[in-house]
């Protein structure tokens, strides 16, 4: 039977009638959320699956974030599966072995949960609300395990509607609404985009910009590859970066540089769109610019001086002379030229056994090396002075790394990496290796 | 190791590149399909997803209909999920009970099948091929039981992958492309479309219709109704689909006939847009068109013929007299003026109380009348007359039957059909029963 | 001072007030209209310009034939230029001949008729109704002259606003709307299209279709042209035409045969597109289609026969023996293979002969040759039992003409036959006129 | 004959055949660009007009300030009318005064000057590049009136391709593409936007924005007003402009103020568009926002504070007692609360007087007032303290007008305006000009 506040509610959403686009009246209590999502489970709530369904989303983005945590809460302990269902499912299995029982077990290891959250997609913004309730998970989860749950059913029901078959390829230009380019600064991670200005230079003609886009989360790019057009692989970030220069671009580019790469969505993490992305972004510059021969990053190697200076320096086997690892000390060393010069050589060197060599577990060490050599790419050159900005030094005495992607050796290079561990590079780091 | 073969076709794919959204060169054997889906699941196939998607997809559209049976045998039989494991699993479940055991015991079940289904997906047409691999196992199912599992997979990610919050709404009328305009005459599938012309009378400005779509399925509707505007509501369904006559819309239309609701994806068959989409319209049009007053619609009455004929005529509590039952059991009846005389109060009283009182189980025997009444709608009226096609007098002596939806009553319509199964009718229906 | 009716009807539209995009209440005389057009005209005109304008398109439109007779009457008898004022005007000017007069001069001879038609063209609907009236007024001329001055006026006002920066060239395929697609059924002008299932062949994969459209003239195609493309340049029209034969598109077509190409506006007559399409056409498949090498036409010669029948049979310098000119007076010998067999040759060399060296004036007899030889194509073949309809039998005896333009002659051809006259062939066709 | 540079210039861009889309290769000097126009003009150009356009229309583009004056001196003294032509065709018609000779007449008037802008238009970008010739022209005429004949050549021919009906209506928002809103930001001409963060605020939810756009003039606005929905009439702007503060619109708002309308294009100057825009926009709302009922600007007195210190202080019937000259005559004055409370009175009143009866001929003095006054709004208030920055000081002491737009009022309003000279104003306004 219905409570009295639930019949009125029911009553109330009845009458809205329709009107269940327009704003909410009131703002519900955890409890009357809980109420309401019960509700929406059951088979009472099958005529207004929608208006329920809305009712929770606008309620979940109106809360504090107490309130927030206190509905993934309730999420996680009053709407998980039977455990005694299972158990009873589980011991029927092992008796039949057949597959009407397996169908059982599988349906009674389907939470509650996981049916709710389908229901909260049916509203309009379902899908961004139950992305920030993962994000809030992720989060707590690094204090504290007891999300597990209700993240393994939110990894399991994003999975699944994040498949790339249903994302939307989309070049990112000046003509592109604010809505979204707004969402370009906001979500750039690499190197900072300081305001609109900076990026129409970015979206310049010797510019471009590929993102993926799901079509219910609208105006929200997923990922997003940002694109220099230049003559031969370029070395340095800065000139990228800077806004006063503009390549005259025209019959002299025969190089795509992606020079930044972010995921836009922090409740999407673990859902991996980067691979599919490039390869969908060399297919379209291969069509659309047939001038365009090469395709190769400007990365950066966000933990080689963390890793030089904790696990490196004081290696038996350290390339370094007592000489340079006393200049390596000094703080602010990157600001004298000869003790750049002087530094160079060896850097260069250690950077690319770091990046060959280097490796967690079967992998290399280099996050940004596992992305792009997973996705078949090779390791082509290793720049010095390429990153002359504060953080640059910080994170690796300026170096950056080109990987190339050739289209005929992608597949190649991804099966060898994938079956035999081995990392792709070119000649010249070849030799900074020997 | 790779096969040869596998490493030739790799290489081709490789060499093809970025090409893959061109045509397929040749015609893969089964066996080579069912190998190009194991390279798939294996990690080899991370680089070259879409790719080996694609060759899946182009192939499964090229093959015949022996082949696809062969196709969906081999996923059914070789891509399982394995039993050993989920045996495991489940016994370190039951010793447990923890979340971690229930994960990994889930995860078992998730069937290499299911990942291979969504790995199929990344290829352009994907989804389009999910979907009539789905067609061809329910049909399949009919005879043999053997697909269950696959169509377990099948179900479980479509039901997913449209779930409302996804699907877009969207009307039809003559500037809508011609590709989704011949979709809409080859799936209408209650009052045939004969031609282009037939199909834009229905577009005619006293008439609209209105579909949902996925973003994915490009043309493709899942679910269309089509709506005429009239005075009053509307009893005979010829004059709705007799071509040379438009009512003149204006100020005079206060009602909107739902007169045809046709699901067009056999494949999804079982995963319901239906309730969603008449909501949906309803909404659309009071907010459109405000001097619509009324919502109905004007339905068959599929069974209804049968069930009199096979289960009710020689009832012993059966409303008939000698004399109608004689009548009833001429050939042709219907042709006779005289005789519809004589059998319409009897019959329309038999319809009436076939609606409210047949059941099955403990829901309403006709299969219209449970959709609508678990809407929310209420049985307003019962038409004489009402569909003179031949169709119409076989299937229940011409009659049919206004499902009114009330904006103001659908929740509690649906409340007292759900928990008290209430059958909502008018008092005109009232007096029909008593 | 306001008419005791004007007053009315402004008072109406004003209390209808922004309601001017509703339908009209009533049907006015056309006295009234003409009211209408002198208050559009005056100052008291501005502030319900587009209100007004709307009451006479929308009464035009439903005039009968005899009343927009009437209205076009009016227009041109009560809105023509004042000729006292240009005497006036010309007097000054042949005096002073400095700007200014000339200035008042021109103003003077800018009829109110323009500027009400520019008025007019406020409307929605407007342009279109303008159109219309043009296309009454040209079917008028050919018996009366008295529209000349409403025709100059027309004609200029026209040729501005359809002026070839403001076209848009599109694609018709089967994605186009409906509403447009049938107007491509009902314009086609050389080989009709029988219906929907005839357009369907002429959209398929081996086909294209591409149109100018204009801005404001809603899904209303100016003109069209057909393009199939095959593997060589097409002889014969009846296999491009023939439902059942679907050729194979892919890596063998290399050449895009213009089989049609129709103007769809009477009303925009002598207002030409045509050379621009065809440019435009050119300019596309060469980006999108790089493996379409040549480009052709494949044209009807619409006054053939009955040139040869009336001006060539009897000359004394005809070719023809008395034989085959006995031939050729049976009737049906078409249907005769001998006939066929012995008129094959005189028959291509006279038609050769014809193209080249028949003049009107100074430019070639044949309309369809003066078109395209002026856009810069030459005649490249002429083809025999090319068109065997009835009707292609009845002009041409089934001969039909490839015009074939090759881009980078397209300027020069065109400069030597507007400068000197000269038609330029192929060595094909020089064979036959030696 | 072709000169050899024609020649080879044809040659090249013949050889370049369909590439017209492409940059150009080199600079042409003014003499080969009055050659190039020549050609076009000629029979010659037909085949190639849009190349030979396009050849103008890149050239003109890159001409330096004093190149471009050039051109437009080439244009307005070599491309001008035949004076001997027209003189004949003049005494022709003083002659025979038919419609033939009138025709005559007409056509000699049609100078080459304008059928060559005609055919510049053909190139992409030609109408912008013509709107930027007339901006230049009208810019020189400030100084110098030689071009005259091009400017009445530029007006005649932008008004017929500027007419209403042809203008798109769109409403700009924070979807726009930022192509477009860039062109808000630079265009705004009341109420100066100082970036993106202030536009953004122009477009939250309490706001609007609405523009004209001609179909082929991609992402330039030709006119926007900007519009604030508030509860009541705003008296006072700077809380409209101010960025922290967000009125919340809902349910309360029942007012939509135009504070800023604004002509993107000084080279359309003189084609007026704001009267219909305001029109439009006044039906978009009332059809999409039942809930707004008042319609008003708040509206600067550009000339008031000059017309009062030059004009009005020293009449003899100033209402200002010598104190109040006084205090007028203090530097900063507005800076001090007690001398502001001491003149809002007086000043009020004489702004009231100032709009109501000052005059220019039969016509208000204000061009704001005359703008409002003949598109049928009405004086409805004069606000004490509504533009309180430097500039609204500086021009009216910081007062602002309410010009409301009653629907049902514009037509009457606007005839007793043209033809009675009557300024409508409230009752309000009406004690203070007793």
């Amino acid at each position: 039977m219905l409570s009295g506040w639930m019949e009125h509610m029911i009553k109330t959403i009845s009458e809205l009638g329709r009107s269940y686009l327009e704003k909410p009246i009131k703002k519900h209590s955890l409890k009357t959320i809980k109420q309401i999502c019960q509700t929406l489970l059951s088979r009472k709530g099958e005529a207004s699956g929608t208006a329920l369904a809305k009712e929770i989303v606008d309620a979940f983005n109106r809360m504090s974030a107490k309130e927030q945590w206190g509905f993934l809460n309730i999420l996680t302990k009053d709407f998980g599966p039977d455990t005694k269902a299972i158990s009873e499912a589980a011991n029927k299995f092992l008796k039949t072995r057949d597959f009407e029982s397996m169908r059982v077990l599988a349906s009674s290891l389907d939470s509650p949960r996981a049916d709710l959250i389908r229901m909260i997609n049916f509203a309009p913004g379902g899908i961004a609300a139950i992305i920030k309730m993962r994000e809030l998970v992720l989060a707590d989860l690094k204090k504290d395990k007891s999300f597990l749950p209700l993240e393994a059913d939110l990894f399991h029901l994003l999975s699944s509607w994040f498949n790339r078959g249903f994302l939307e390829f989309q070049q990112i230009n000046w003509n592109t609404p604010a809505a979204i380019l707004e969402k370009i600064i906001a979500y750039e991670a690499v190197h900072e985009i300081k305001d609109w200005r900076a990026l129409r230079r970015r979206l310049a003609e010797d510019r471009s910009c590929f993102a993926f886009f799901h079509p219910a989360l609208h105006h929200e790019p997923l990922i997003f590859v940002q694109v220099a057009f230049t003559k031969g692989i370029a070395r340095k970030i800065q000139p990228l970066l800077n806004e006063a220069e503009i390549e005259a671009y025209g019959s002299q580019a025969d190089t795509a540089i992606f020079y930044s790469i972010s995921n836009a969505q922090t409740g999407l993490k673990g859902i991996s769109f980067g691979s599919f992305l490039i390869k969908q972004v060399v297919d379209h510059i291969s069509k659309e610019m047939p001038e365009i021969k090469t395709y190769s990053t400007l990365s950066p190697i966000p933990k080689f001086r963390k890793w030089l200076e904790k696990n490196y320096m004081n290696r038996k086997d350290s390339v370094f002379t007592e000489e340079e690892k006393a200049l390596l000390g000094k703080p602010d060393w990157f600001g004298d030229k000869d003790t750049r010069k002087q530094l160079k050589k060896p850097l260069t060197k250690v950077c690319a056994n770091y990046l060959v060599l280097e490796k967690k577990g079967q992998l290399p060490y280099d996050p940004v090396t596992r992305f792009h050599l997973g996705n078949g790419a090779e390791i082509e050159n290793i720049n010095w002075e390429a990153d002359i900005s504060d953080h640059g030094i910080e994170q690796s005495f300026g170096l950056m790394v080109n990987y190339k992607y050739t289209p005929a050796h992608i597949v190649s290079n991804h099966e060898s990496y994938v079956n035999e561990g081995k990392i792709c590079y070119s000649s010249k780091v070849k030799k900074l290796i020997e």
